[in-house]
């Protein structure tokens, strides 16, 4: 399999996000320099990147935003629908839980987990939540390999640790400290206060 | 004032963000390739960011850690402290409300708006919730420039219209739709799906 650069994948999901939301507004065609543009990226990687997914040249009357749309979703994510478990049951990861539902049929949050006696044994827009104790044996019965974790700070490395021996090999981090895991193990440090961050300098400087 | 790429502000906040973790874990001195391989950057590249905030050269025993993070904080914002409100008080809300205050002494959120009731008048980890009739008073008012929107998808371009028209000159969109603003607002359009669909891919792939 050819190696596809990290850049490369982010692109083609915000290409892919962008297609969702053309579809939506009924638009059938695109260029690829228009969606260069609502992508922040720009004409020739647009067209490299669509290299990567099998799509070559650029059509006179711009590519279908329906088919370009379905070929990067498969890309992606080949399965039909990638379990995915939720460690910590606060406010963010509520959000998290109602979001990935209603954004993206393939990714399914399957469980959820928590310390919290009042959270455990609740059902959260259908998740339903177990003791923490109890992700281990879950993530190995159920052949999990991605978790997302939204717990404090404090509890992020041990969860962490405890989740790649069980076979986790994707972690999407909310925390704001730095996990070490194993070599095999990719870790996506998801950074809210970036984006605030990014707007508050372009406000102060553009 | 030089006009520098959306690029390297985004990488400046990822070695402001892995400088203030090494802080906390006690590191005094980086050379520019370690901050480049914690922050998934390339040397040449850091040391390029680094002039743009008025450090050149590449000393022998490394950057000061403690010198380099202030230096991109002042860089990145100026004022003692940026005024930002937050619009739509749910689960999401009230996680970035949590979040910011405790990364970001820099950021406060000064007031949250809702349209519900039983959020209104009520205190959100010390943010008041104001009626979200009274928000576009109230940025007049307060010379607030940034807004962070987590409403439903269907409130959010009212709303982000209201605000432009009010003086809101960035905002950070948590909401899927695309925001129609005038051209002096800089939108940025968080999207926490984009980091789970990369851990999937990579999961999957590599």
């Amino acid at each position: 399999m050819i190696k596809i650069a990290e850049n490369t994948i982010k692109r083609l999901i915000v290409y892919k996000k962008e297609l969702n939301r053309l579809k939506a507004e009924g638009k059938k065609f695109i260029y690829s320099h228009v969606l260069a543009a609502l992508s922040g990226s720009q004409p020739h990687l647009v067209r490299r990147d669509l290299m990567a997914v099998g799509y070559s040249g650029s059509p006179a009357h711009g590519y279908s935003v329906k088919e370009l749309e379905s070929s990067i979703s498969d890309f992606l994510c080949s399965s039909r629908q990638v379990k995915v478990i939720l460690i910590g049951i606060g406010n963010l990861g509520r959000a998290i839980i109602d979001y990935c539902h209603k954004q993206n049929p393939k990714i399914a949050i399957s469980s959820a987990f928590d310390i919290d006696p009042n959270k455990i044994n609740k059902e959260y827009h259908g998740v339903y939540c177990f003791h923490i104790d109890t992700a281990r044996n879950y993530v190995i019965e159920n052949e999990i390999k991605v978790a997302i974790i939204t717990v404090p700070d404090s509890e992020a490395q041990t969860i962490a640790t405890a989740l790649s021996d069980a076979g986790i090999r994707g972690i999407l981090n909310f925390t704001p400290g730095r996990l070490r895991v194993p070599e095999n193990v990719y870790v996506e440090n998801a950074d809210m206060m970036l984006y605030l961050e990014k707007v508050i300098y372009f406000v102060q400087n553009v």
